[in-house]
């Protein structure tokens, strides 16, 4: 796998494990891959190991065909893809260990301290935690500086935000050198100030979803209809412009203040009138997972793959209007 | 202005009229105007008035340069936008009256209570509202079954989603017509199955817009990085596939069930500890707003017309990947 660092392109290509071959982990793989990253992927499960060796060239080869990476480079990324056989020999060599198990702080716990006491003195280590804090997933760790939380949102390869949030102990380096990884597989890493539950986008996500899954169970609107309002209204918006600078947009010449005299009190009714429940009892989701399968039945692979082309064609119409 | 009915266009032009001169009103004579639709604006204030007189125009070109509008419908519709003296003379000959005043309960009840004295019998009246209820705005009318509100997102011209919402005496013909008008001038009408404040955009709008604010004022992120994340992350995501949707692809082939059963307990914490205040006091507005013109400065035309911009590359790349 070395000999991948003798590569003609000019970035550095870390070597990469990435541990858990669950849909995300999948998605780092197959992003790493596609930059002629060698990467070494190690599931305990094997079937999900074995599925993930299949999925993974698949998804590089899609990403080539998208538009999203380059024919070489993704075929010597995929030459140099590995299953690990253990968790020492996915991560012995790696520069950059990427955890990517289930969200669940025991787990992440045990499996950062099994990679700490593996991985090389000068690796870095990222959880794809959505919302725990590094703090307490690397709390049995004996360096703690250099652990970081690097956020990918599904799909990895295609959504270019990852939030990246140091926890008390992470070294400022570690978040430098994570960050300039990730910027050269085409990420856009934010970082956050401090720890907070759910990130930003997990928060963001879980305001959205819960009025979202509201409306649907208090029969304002179906689930596909609700679904199509999103994406074709505010999600447009503020995907050309985030919610602080559509506001500040918002009253024309004028600015936020101006907005504000207009609408806040609107907002200070809806805000009183939100979903407030923290609880989803069993039958509503139910009720929820039938309406949603209903909308949009089980051919789920083409839907993502539909899914997917849509998004990398707005990733491109984004890149073109930035040269414009 | 009837001229325009004997139009070579195959699709009828019915008569606007627009009530209301700001950024709104604006927007919706821009979009009529850009299809050949002939408008009269009307505002009581005579400089909103005769600014909007000067914006149409330049918002309409912008439009054909964007790619958004065809150029000789549009100087059509140029052609027969007039600036109304009275709501009598703006309403008189209406197919389709449009109000877009301020978002205020006496002030909406008091102008539909004027439409409704001076427009035709076969008119048809929408609110721009954002989340008022037609049976409370239209209290005043005598004519109940021909409002409707039909409630654009900022800028009308460019975003297609349109929530539809009718009130309580609503006839349904009035939502077909008004569902069929803007489906021609190229939106998305979306019909809610009953009032709820905020609609469905505002709600979703609120719940965003909170948490955005609460992660600024304490300090987790800049206003900035916070529009990035959510620009890049979630909205790229949600504009391709709605939320429901995205759940249930976030579990690969096995669907929302599998989704919740990894990440409901996860979401019911972020539920837990998600802003939940319903009131901003003035310093924090003071605060906010300082924040965002730091962000963002003044120069505000340049940055609305480059969200433009990135807008209509989005909607042109959406379209692009349907028709694939």
């Amino acid at each position: 796998m070395t000999g991948s660092r003798t590569s003609t392109s000019a970035a550095p290509r870390p070597i990469v494990a990435v541990i858990g071959a669950g849909v995300i982990g999948r998605g780092w793989s197959a992003l790493a891959a596609a930059h002629g990253w060698p990467v070494t992927v190690f599931d305990t499960d094997l079937p999900t190991a074995d599925a993930a060796m299949t999925e993974i060239p698949s998804r590089v080869r899609a990403l080539v065909a998208l538009g999203r990476a380059d024919l070489d480079i993704a075929e010597e990324g995929l030459s140099a893809l590995r299953a690990g056989r253990s968790l020492l020999q996915a991560c012995g060599d790696a520069d950059w260990v990427i955890e990517a198990a289930g969200e669940d702080l025991h787990t992440k716990q045990r499996l950062f301290e099994g990679i700490d006491g593996v991985a090389r003195r000068a690796a870095v280590i990222s959880s794809s935690s959505s919302g725990l804090a590094m703090t307490d997933i690397g709390a049995r760790c004996r360096d703690q500086s250099r652990l970081v939380v690097a956020h990918p949102l599904n799909p990895p390869e295609l959504i270019p935000l990852i939030e990246v949030v140091p926890g008390k102990f992470t070294a400022a380096r570690t978040v430098d050198i994570v960050s300039s990884w990730l910027q050269t597989l085409g990420r856009i890493p934010i970082a956050l100030k401090r720890e907070v539950p759910g990130n930003v986008v997990g928060r963001i996500a879980a305001a959205v979803y819960r009025e979202c899954i509201d409306l649907v169970l208090t029969g304002v609107v179906d689930v596909d209809q609700i679904d199509r309002a999103v994406s074709l209204g505010p999600s447009l918006g503020w995907a050309a412009a985030g919610p602080h600078l559509t506001y500040h947009l918002g009253a024309g010449e004028r600015g936020l203040s101006a907005f504000l005299q207009g609408l806040l009190q609107s907002f200070e009714v809806w805000w009183s009138s939100l979903a407030r429940w923290e609880h989803l009892e069993p039958e509503q989701v139910r009720a929820l997972v039938a309406q949603v399968h209903r909308a949009y039945g089980d051919k789920l692979d083409q839907i993502a793959n539909a899914r997917d082309r849509r998004l990398a064609s707005i990733l491109k119409a984004l890149e073109n209007s930035k040269r414009a």
